[in-house]
């Protein structure tokens, strides 16, 4: 169920806060306050206030609106207490799913990290693989507590971005998509690399799994996760070069000197552009980040 | 023990004979014959010589000197009937060590190939990994006779050059070693990588294995395997760009773009130099075959 | 004046000659046996329809009509007996102002060419430029007479498909353009270079001349020549990579390592896409044909 | 005539100034004081002390020192009242045969030089090109003195240890000579670019004018310059990449797209290694600082 920005703006306080309260997670005062601001021009205008209310809001509040989220594939998440947004974000990872091995670290990482900062840890999940939420659990509970209030409510600014896009349809929504093409150019033949083979892998550190794979167009492109958001982590593209040659005849060694070409990268901002290219022969390989 | 060259040329038959005669296995008639061809300005063309008396014998001939070999991994194998050559070289790569389900694959290659061809599948096992042994092995048995007589007396060839190679002293031997050296350049500062951490994998079908690790150098050169025989296969760098940036304080994302930077490439000439360059900043890299 | 390709396909036969049949030049029958292949889908159509009757039509007509075309930069263009379209072509390369040692060197080439084969040597002025249109004049006074006299055909396909499409309007034009475009991607910082200096020389055997300069834009594109045809010749792209890095503070030597990139390139294809992207550091760039 | 360190070790201080006096221009006491300091194990250590004693000199006796050299192109070249050293030096890049206009524009920076700072512009002219020396001398004039001082007893060390270098023979000299080599590889073959003809020019800014030639070896590689000093400049190589694989039967557009292949870069430091390699195909480069 969406809302318009028209309709949020010409609503009155008790049904802006029905309408985008849960935002803030079990902070409807957020959206309390925001309500003066009206009328926002864009999504993005009407995100920033909100984030600006909880930025202006005194310690005590912050400290205990961050308190109020649930940990993080700890008790909490297994028992059901979350808002519908929290449970949908954690599942998508399978933090709600964990083994009784990956209980216990992020139970060992929720005691450590509360115990020092009194509040739970919060991260934009849909921003993130498993392994980069594990990352940044442990860089994160080295933090002395400025820094660390810092992070939780520019983590909060990523959730409640995500949300509000998903609820409130407007003008001018704030970038919460980004973007992974690649194109593959022949220099052997001196054209785009057209149908060749790409597969997209996560570099997890216990597994690497594939989680796309496509074929390059007319013009040698191909876009990947298309449909998926984007999330910080260890990716590889894997170019299927030795096919494509031996498909078009190119005199090569038995085996071919390339043949699966990998290509390791990570994606640090999943509303970016990560533009993946690469220019090859059968003996050489050059790629770079375009896009950005 | 090895024998000189001038001693070879000096010899008489019977002395001929005993120092290089189990070089050919189970065959002394190519020493003896290859004896009156004496003297040899250089060991290459000792090796040529009796080369070129396997290859001038009647088929008859040649067929009972190839039936004269071990099956590879098969139950010769197993009951130690082989020359101590042949099973130091199979001895190596494991083969002599199969699982019984490889085993049992072994077996039926073995028995595909001896009914179509009468004669036993020989490969130089110095030359191959693993994988390279069976990739050859399925598809020399789709080969016809003619084509298979040629690809087996070549696989002697390269099995003699080595055993001649280790027996032999003398000038001018045949070439039977390649070379596998990196070299990494940073044009983010423009100077070569020095102190760059790499590490080699062999990329096996069913599991990844790391061969070797090295520093590059002062002047960002690094050679790997200078003291194991290169083999056909396909092998991985991985070149730990990352640190070596986040060492010197190039600025980047969290996570670096680069981080470690996998080059795959396969080797098809064991006795080639390849040379396998980086060219890289945090954001882009090239390489080529080099060398050659 | 234009007309529409419905017009045409509307017209009578004398209006139909009326209005294309100077396409080719003193050829009017051409135009006359094209008329009862319409209705043309598209102009592309009506032009490959012209095409055919020109090559449909007996040897001595095909020389006849040959021989109606003015001489290059010869007697015929001085004395002004051209068709307009002839003048304005030619005019474009200044082939109507030669020096007294440039129409020399033309009065000889259309000597020879005209003793040769019988008929005038006839180029698509404007895909060339006037080195390529010597280099071209040069090579194809080599040819045997049926070789040549397929040339010579071909250059009319360029010539008309030209005219056509400025007197025609309608759906389907042949493809008469092509484009140059650049993209300048800087791996120091792993973004598009935005803002870079480009110039654009043509690269003449006598001469280099500057034919067009740009700014990349945001994403660090730029496109060259954008309001002029394509010429078949030698080109040099100017990078000012020095300038760019040091109005962004990349610390370099001095003078810097690279200032003025230049990338040099043949157009063979007037009608084809010529992309030259430039990846560049201080230290390093890397170039290829893209596009295409 | 040299002499040996071991010689020059052994002097009294009259010997000592003798031979080694006149290195410093018209300042046999520099020789004289840094006698004191023998016995120099290198030539380098020998080069040190003497450039030691010069910056703990008072800066009155520095003064002095300076204003004993010559003006650059200036009254003084003219008249021959020059030691045999500058005038070698100043005569290598024409600086005694100056035209009438660059006569005049060396005599108003000199006249505007020696106003300013009270001594003549002193630079190691070996190291430079007529270009570099002019743009040297309009940056230089612009400095405050202090910087000015040390930047001009910086050029009496460039010019010092080479006249050191020339005049004495020992171990260990300081470094005075650079390297401007090339390698060429084909990845369209993936092997080194044996004999492909590379041309150097010297990118002067009224003109280029080509230095050097050479054809690549076996492994792809050529060394310009062997035989001459490395100058601050930029420079452009021409590597004839259309030849080269026309030569091979590559396929390629007609004309090829690319065919003189220019690299220009610019040399900062003539005593460092300038390796500046080319990967190629016929439709693609790549070059990047090597050496260094």
């Amino acid at each position: 169920m969406t809302i318009t920005l028209d309709q949020l703006n010409a609503s009155d306080c008790a049904g802006f806060v029905a309408a985008v309260g849960d935002i803030f997670e079990h902070g409807p005062w957020v959206a309390e306050r925001a309500h003066a601001a009206r009328p926002f021009a864009t999504v993005a205008a009407l995100h920033a206030a909100m984030m600006q209310t909880v930025q202006a809001a005194p310690r005590d509040a912050q400290l205990k609106f961050l308190r109020g989220h649930p940990e993080l594939g700890g008790k909490v998440a297994r028992a059901g207490a979350m808002t519908d947004d929290s449970k949908a974000e954690q599942g998508a990872l399978g933090l709600d799913r964990l083994s009784d091995e990956e209980f216990a670290r992020f139970e060992r990482l929720n005691a450590a990290y509360a115990l020092k900062f009194g509040f739970p840890f919060i991260i934009g999940v849909r921003r993130h693989t498993r392994d980069s939420i594990l990352a940044r659990f442990e860089r994160r509970t080295q933090n002395d507590i400025e820094t660390e209030l810092a992070a939780a409510l520019s983590e909060i600014g990523h959730i409640t971005r995500l949300r509000l896009v998903a609820k409130v349809d407007g003008p001018g929504p704030p970038k919460t998509t980004g973007e992974l093409s690649t194109h593959v150019l022949d220099t052997l033949h001196g054209v785009p690399a057209a149908g060749l083979y790409v597969e997209l892998f996560e570099i997890g550190a216990s597994a690497h799994s594939c989680l796309a794979a496509a074929m390059t167009n007319a013009e040698g492109r191909a876009e990947l996760l298309a449909d998926a958001p984007l999330r910080i982590g260890t990716y590889e593209l894997q170019f299927h070069v030795g096919a494509h040659y031996a498909a078009r005849g190119a005199a090569c060694a038995i085996p071919p000197y390339l043949d699966v070409v990998p290509v390791r990268f990570a994606i640090a901002e999943p509303e970016g552009h990560y533009h993946v290219p690469l220019v090859m022969t059968p003996w050489s390989h050059t790629t770079y980040r375009g896009g950005g």
